[in-house]
């Protein structure tokens, strides 16, 4: 199983927005799920794509998206501005409600779900970091999760505190994209399972 | 200098469209542009992307963009729907037309583009296909062509005119977005850089 973090700094936590862009860079976020989840004419039945939005007015919000139950969706921009912006717009009835197969949103903030993945305690933490070891010269755990920033980056504090759980690790000292970061790391994982 | 070639089968060669995914998947054109010539916070003025439009009306239309000279974009879908609906609208007044900085169109052909590189023969050409040679193992030239298909990938009579001019190159059995592949590339010719 992997699962990649998204930290977004200012991703808008309600659906009052007229593109994703304009909603503190939700289209970063669009383009990290389409890198995480998404093969040719496939699923990636094997990831879940996690996304912390940091931004007005009622942060945090968890959108969790499990690649074992997703269907009904395609790589566009439109099929997932529809799909975040109705979950943003759904009133929370339950702790974790499903709003589209696969799609669950909460109320976890960027500490909490860390947290719960380190204890739970079967799982690699790795943050991607410029300073961090070669990504290519790992030996990566069968359960990896990385966590990432979007345009702006991580907070010192929530990357300290990242750290306690997880491994520094890098691509180098090219400032990717976020989602290219994802799709190097899928490509890298996908290299080793064939191995 | 990096080129990437895509082939689109479908992708609308006129304006008259709603949405990128609607005018022949040219979405995918735009996922592959991003892939190709941004990194986070700047462009690659080192790649320049091609895609050669092979849809109705009009097929084919070349559009062609330079990173040397592209300025005033961004990676989301609004500002490249913009941009390609604007180009495909326009009228050739000359034979190859700048309509944005960085931005080309013309009437070639896939066929005549890629003799035209073939020919200048200060490349080498590469042309994206399951059972070719694993890109990890190849040595590439410091002017690399990279040849790719969209969804439905490219019809074989264009495949066999590539690989009169082109080495057939692989990422593996696992079937990646073309926006992937070319991420995917780009990662790789960097770290062949970096050594």
């Amino acid at each position: 199983m992997r699962e990649f973090i998204l930290f977004s700094r200012i991703g808008q936590t309600d659906s009052n927005f007229g593109s994703l862009h304009d909603a503190g860079r939700l289209d970063i976020m669009h383009e990290c799920i389409v890198s995480s989840l998404f093969l040719s004419h496939s699923l990636r039945r094997d990831v879940v794509f996690h996304a912390i939005l940091n931004g007005p007015p009622n942060p945090p919000v968890h959108i969790k998206i499990d690649g074992q139950t997703l269907y009904d969706v395609r790589t566009n921009m439109e099929t997932w501005q529809g799909i975040i912006k109705k979950t943003l717009a759904s009133k929370l009835q339950t702790p974790s409600q499903q709003l589209h197969p696969g799609i669950n949103k909460d109320k976890s903030s960027f500490e909490a779900l860390l947290k719960s993945k380190a204890e739970a305690g079967n799982c690699k933490i790795y943050v991607l970091e410029e300073r961090g070891r070669e990504l290519s010269e790992i030996e990566f755990e069968e359960n990896s999760v990385f966590v990432l920033g979007d345009h702006v980056g991580m907070p010192r504090k929530a990357e300290l505190f990242a750290l306690r759980f997880g491994e520094k690790v890098s691509l180098g000292k090219t400032p990717y994209l976020a989602a290219s970061c994802i799709t190097v790391i899928n490509y890298m994982l996908d290299q080793k399972v064939k191995v």
